[in-house]
C-alpha cells in the first residue's frame, strides 16, 4: 500500500483528493493536514465523511522531510509549497503539487504572473503532469506539477490542432466558463451565494494566471512561442469547466482531417472522449468523473474551427489528475481508483 | 455473475440503476430496455455513458418469463409492472420493482390512491424492501417492492420513535422537500427550467400517493393504524430529499432517551448515520451516496420533537436501495457496489 | 417631498429600500449611510444603480437628532438602533426600524432571545408595523418597528384562523423556507455559493429569534399566550419565503368557513391575495413585489389545516413593508411606490 | 391613451410585454391573445397577475385589419406574423413584431436561415428597431421589426468599433451566454430543469439564426459585408445575456481612443451604460431592467479587444425594447414606463 499524506486537505481540491484516495485500492491515507482546521475531525469539516473516515486534521508539518510516507500531495496557495519542498524530501518520497509553484519552467514568467518563487533550483526537475501528453516524463519524476483546471481543459482542446499544424497559432481565443468551486473554499463577497447566483460574468480578462501556463504548453505543441487570449467566466453552478476555443484554420480543412488529428493523439486515451460529429461538450456528462469531452465544429463561412472541451474542474482539473499522475509514477494501472462515470443528473 | 435486466432504463431512477449495476463487481447487465428510446444507443441517451457502455436500448420485452436472467429490475409508471409480472417469471428469476405496484399490502388502499392493479394475487408474496427494517423477509423473496423516495426517508426518520412508543402517533407531520429529479424525466411545464428555478412550492398537499405507503409502514411500527400529514415541496436543485418531521412527545423525554431509540434500531446500520447532537441533516452530505442522515431536536417549550432526515432520492430513495436489496436477496455483502461517499460540492 | 435618510443602506434590505425610495414619487433620498462602504459611491457598491443614482455613502451619523430629515430608516444588526434612537430624535422626525430592536413589547423576552436593549423606555411607544393588522396605530406613531421576514409571512398566514377561533392554538407548526438573501450580505462559509447551492437544510431549529416575535403577535390574535414550533430552512434561491403552516382544526370546518375567516380580515387588502381553492402559494408569483399570497387545504383525514403563504423576503418582508408603513405614517395612498407586480421568470 | 393588442401574450416575451404595458402610463391593453391558452384567465396562466389584471386570453384574431387598436404587438414563431400582416392593417395601426419575420432586409438570407416568408412585399417598409442606432427611421414607420436578444447585445457591443474603423471586421468572435428564458416557454427535454441545471453547453454552433441578423447590422456599421463567429451558450439561470466579443485591433489603440468611440455613439443614451475602466459587464446589474452594460479590455499582448456586454434578454432583448420603440413611434418620452432599475439580488 502506498502511504499518502495530504497537505491542504480542506480546500475543495484537497477534499476531493482525500475522497479519491480513500476509495483508491492501493493507497493508505497517512495524514491530512490543514491550517484552518487543525485538530478538528475531518468529518466535522466535511459531513460527507461522517462515520466513514475517522481521522483528525493535523497542522501543516514543519519539516516535511521527516515524514514517513511514499507520496505527498500539496494543495496550497502559490508560493507555500515551493518554500516547503527540498531535495532531501524528494529523495525520500514523491511529491505531487496541485498548486502553481512548479508548473512554469520559465522562472521569469513565473515572477511576472505570480510573486517570488522559493525553490527555483528545483524547477528544472519538476515535470508538468498533463498525463496524456507527458506520460513518459511523469513516470520518472519525483516532483510533479499537477496542471491547473482551466489549463488542462484548454491544452487538451488545442494541442492536436497545433501539433498537426492545422491552425494559425496566433489566432487562438479561449473563452472558458467555470463553476464556482473553481474559486475555492475561501469566503469572499464575489462568491457569496446571492452575489454570483443567477448571473454570469467574465473576470480577470487578459490577466488570469493560467494564461502563461497554457501558453507554455501550447508553445511546445506548436514548436514556437505563442500567445493566446484566455477569458475565464464564473457560471452559477458548483462544478465543471467548459472551454469554447476559436482558431483560424490554416487551410480549408475537412471534418475528417481534423478528427484524425485528435484521434491520432487521443485515440487510445481512456479519459479523453472525442464526441460524435455535431455534438458539443457539456459539463454535465463529465461532472463527477475524470473524463475530458472534446467536440469541434468547422465554420466554413469564416474558415474557423470552434472546439468545445469539458472537464470536472475538481477531478480531471485537480484531484483526479493528481491520482492519475500518482498511478503513473508508481507503476499502477493508470485508471486505478478513477473508473467511475459521471452521476446524472447531479 | 448475476445477469440483470433493466426495464425502464431511461428514466432517472433507471439510469442511476444502470450506472450502479455497471460498477457492481458481481453483476453483468444483460439488457436495458426503454419504450421511448428503443434501438437507440444508451450512451446517446445519456452522454455520461459515452465510450463506457456500448449497448443499445431494446424495446420492452413482450413476455418477461422468456428472459434468461437472474434478476429483473423494473422502473415503470404504476400499473405497468403489475401487468407484466407472473408467477412463471418469478419462478425463473427475482424481480425488484422500483415502481409503486407492489408496495401496498392493502389492495383497497392501492385502488383508492392509484387505479386498477393487474396482479392482485401476487401482492401477498411481495416484500417491502426497506432494507434496514425488513432484512429477513427480503432475503427470501422473489418479488421485491422497492420503496418510494419520500417514503424511505420518512419511514426511517419516524420508525424508532414509534417502535419505542415515544411519540403520539396521531401527531405526525412530515414536511418533505425534494429536488426536481423526484419529478422524473418526463417533460411538463411544471419542471421546465424557468418555471421551477428560483422558487419553492408545496404540491399535492394532503393527496400525494406516498402518503398511504408511509402510513402502512408506520402503522406496523406503531402497532396501530395511524394517519399522517405529508406535504411534499419542490426545491430548485437536482437531487436530494429532506424530511422535517414533527411529533408530540408522549412524556418529557431527554436527548439520551431519544438517541437510544435510534441507536437501538440503527446502531449497526452502515447506511444510516445518526448525526451528532445539534446537527440537522442536509442533503449535500448524502447526495450521490446511499446514506441516510438523521438528526433530531427536542423543543422543550412545546414538548415536540423535530426530526430531520436526508437521502439522495435517486440512490437510497430508488436505485441504491434496489441494489442493496439485490445484494441481500443474492446473499452478497450488503454494501457491495454501494460503498462510495458523497462527492462534495456537487 | 419627504426627506428620507437610510442608515445601513448597503445590506440587502437597505439596498432594496434605497431602490424603492428612489422610485417613490413623494420621497427625496437625503443620505445613505454605511459603516462598511462609507465614502464609496453607492453605484460602485451596487452596479444596478450605475449612472442612475449618483450619491456617496456617508458614515453612520454620530448623533441622529441633528439630521434634517422627515423620516429615518434604520437597517442594522440588533442592539445598534436602540442605542441610537432618542426621544429628541423622535420629536424631529419619524423612525422606521427594519431591525429587531423595537419589535418585542416584552423586554424580558427580548433579553432572552437577543442581548441587552439600549432604550427600553421607548419600547412602549413603538408600534409593530404589520400594516394590514395594525394600520390604525401605525398612523400615529413616530417609532415604527418593521416586522421580520419570516414573521410577516407566518403572522399573516395564521392570524385569521386564530382570531376566528378555528384552530387549536397550541398545535401550530410553522415550517418556513427562505432564499439566501434572508441571511444577509455578510460573508460566511454557510452562504458561500458552493456550500448552500444544490442542497437544503433546516437551521436554528427551535431556537430562531423570529419565534418570540411570531408568538407575541399570534398571542394577540388568539387572545391567549401561545407557543409555536418554527423551523426555518435555507433554500438555494436568491429571494422568497414560503411558510407551510399546520394546525389542528377545533371542529370539522368546511372550506367556506375557513375562506370566510381570511376574507373577513383580508378581503379589502391590496397586498394580500387569497389564492383560488386548491392553489398553494409559490414564491415565484410574489418575488419582486409587495404581495403576500395565501392558500390553504383542509385534510379531512387528520382534521388539520395546511396553510401556505409566500412573500418576497426583501420587499413585503422588509423594505416594501417599510415603505408601506411610511405611506401610512405620512398619510399617503398606502400603495404609493409599491404598485408593481412580480417580474416572471426572474 | 394608446390602445394596444398583444398577439402571442403567453410566451415569456409576450408576458413580459403585458407586464410592461400594464404599468405603462399611456397604454390601455385592449386584448391579449394566445393560441395555447385562449379563453383562460390571464392570471391563471401567470400567477403574478393574480388579482391585478382581470382579463381573458382571446384566440388569435382571424383578420387583424378589423382590430380597433393603435398598436399591435406580435410575439410569435417565425413565419406566422408575416402571414398575418397586411398593407390594410398597417394603414390602421402600427405593428411591432417581436419575432424574426421582418428583421432581415435580404429575403434570400431569410429564406436560407428560416423558411418561406409570407409577405415579402412589406420587407422594404419594415424598420429594424434597435432604438439607439435607428431612432430616426423608427419614428416614421408603421412596421417595426424588434431585434432579437442575442443580436441586440452583440450589435450594441460592436457597432462603435466598426463605425470608427478600429477593428478588423473579419476578426469578430461573439461568444454569447444566455439564461434559459431565451429558449422560450415551450417544453422540451433540453430545458427540463434537471437537464440544464448545473451544466453549461454551447449549442447551434456556427448555425444559430441570429447570426445573419447580427451580420446584416454590423455590415451597415462597417460599411462592408462582414461575417462573424457567433456561439450561443445555455447558462443555468433564468434571465440575462452576456456577450464576450473578441476582435483584432487594426492599430495599436489606447484605452481612451476606444472609450471615445463608445462615448461618441452612446454618450447620450439613457439605456446604454459604459462601465468604468476595468469593470466587465455582469448580467445581474441589468436583469429586470432595460439597460445595456458595456465594458472592454485591451489585451496589449495580442492586440485584441475583449468587449463584454450584458442585457436582460426579455427586456432590452425583447419586451422592453418593444416598448421603447413604441414610445419613439408615438412621440412619447423614450423612457416612459421603462425607468426602473434592476432589483438585486434577484
Amino acid at each position: 500500500m502506498i502511504k499518502a499524506g495530504i497537505i491542504g486537505s480542506t480546500g475543495y481540491a484537497g477534499q476531493e483528493l482525500v475522497r479519491l484516495l480513500h476509495h483508491h485500492p492501493d493507497v493508505d491515507i497517512n495524514f491530512v493536514s490543514s491550517k484552518s482546521y487543525s485538530d478538528k475531525d475531518y468529518d466535522e469539516v466535511f459531513g460527507n465523511f461522517y462515520e466513514i473516515m475517522n481521522i483528525k486534521c493535523i497542522n501543516t508539518p514543519e519539516n516535511i522531510s521527516d515524514l514517513d510516507i511514499d507520496v505527498l500531495f500539496t494543495a496550497l496557495p502559490h508560493g507555500i509549497t515551493s518554500g516547503m519542498v527540498s531535495q532531501k524530501a524528494l529523495e525520500k518520497f514523491k511529491i505531487i503539487d496541485l498548486g502553481a509553484d512548479f508548473r512554469l519552467k520559465d522562472v521569469d514568467v513565473y515572477e511576472k504572473w505570480y510573486t517570488g518563487h522559493n525553490s527555483k533550483e528545483l524547477l528544472k526537475d519538476a515535470v508538468y503532469g498533463l498525463c496524456e501528453l507527458n506520460r513518459d516524463e511523469i513516470k520518472d519524476t519525483n516532483l510533479l506539477a499537477n496542471p491547473g483546471c482551466y489549463t488542462t481543459c484548454s491544452i487538451l482542446a488545442m494541442t492536436p490542432l497545433l501539433k498537426e499544424g492545422l491552425i494559425d497559432p496566433s489566432s487562438i481565443i479561449l473563452d472558458a466558463k467555470s463553476g464556482v468551486t473553481g474559486a475555492g473554499r475561501g469566503i469572499n463577497l464575489a462568491t457569496h451565494y446571492t452575489e454570483c447566483n443567477e448571473t454570469i460574468k467574465a473576470y480577470k480578462i487578459a490577466s488570469h494566471r493560467h494564461t502563461p501556463e497554457i501558453e507554455e504548453q501550447l508553445s511546445y505543441a506548436a514548436g514556437e512561442n505563442i500567445l493566446v487570449n484566455f477569458t475565464p467566466h464564473l457560471v452559477p453552478m458548483n462544478r465543471g469547466i467548459l472551454v469554447t476555443a476559436y482558431a483560424n484554420l490554416k487551410d480549408i480543412s475537412d471534418y475528417d482531417e481534423i478528427y484524425n488529428a485528435y484521434e491520432k493523439l487521443y485515440g487510445n486515451e481512456q479519459f479523453i472522449r472525442l464526441l460524435p460529429k455535431g455534438v458539443p461538450a457539456e459539463t454535465r456528462w463529465v461532472k463527477g468523473s475524470n473524463y475530458t469531452d472534446i467536440g469541434f465544429t468547422i465554420d466554413e463561412r469564416t474558415n474557423r474551427i470552434i472546439v468545445t472541451a469539458a472537464i470536472d474542474n475538481l477531478i480531471k482539473g485537480a484531484a483526479g489528475q493528481a491520482v492519475q499522475n500518482m498511478n503513473i509514477m508508481f507503476g499502477l494501472r493508470e485508471n486505478t481508483g478513477l473508473e467511475f462515470l459521471s452521476p446524472f443528473p447531479i
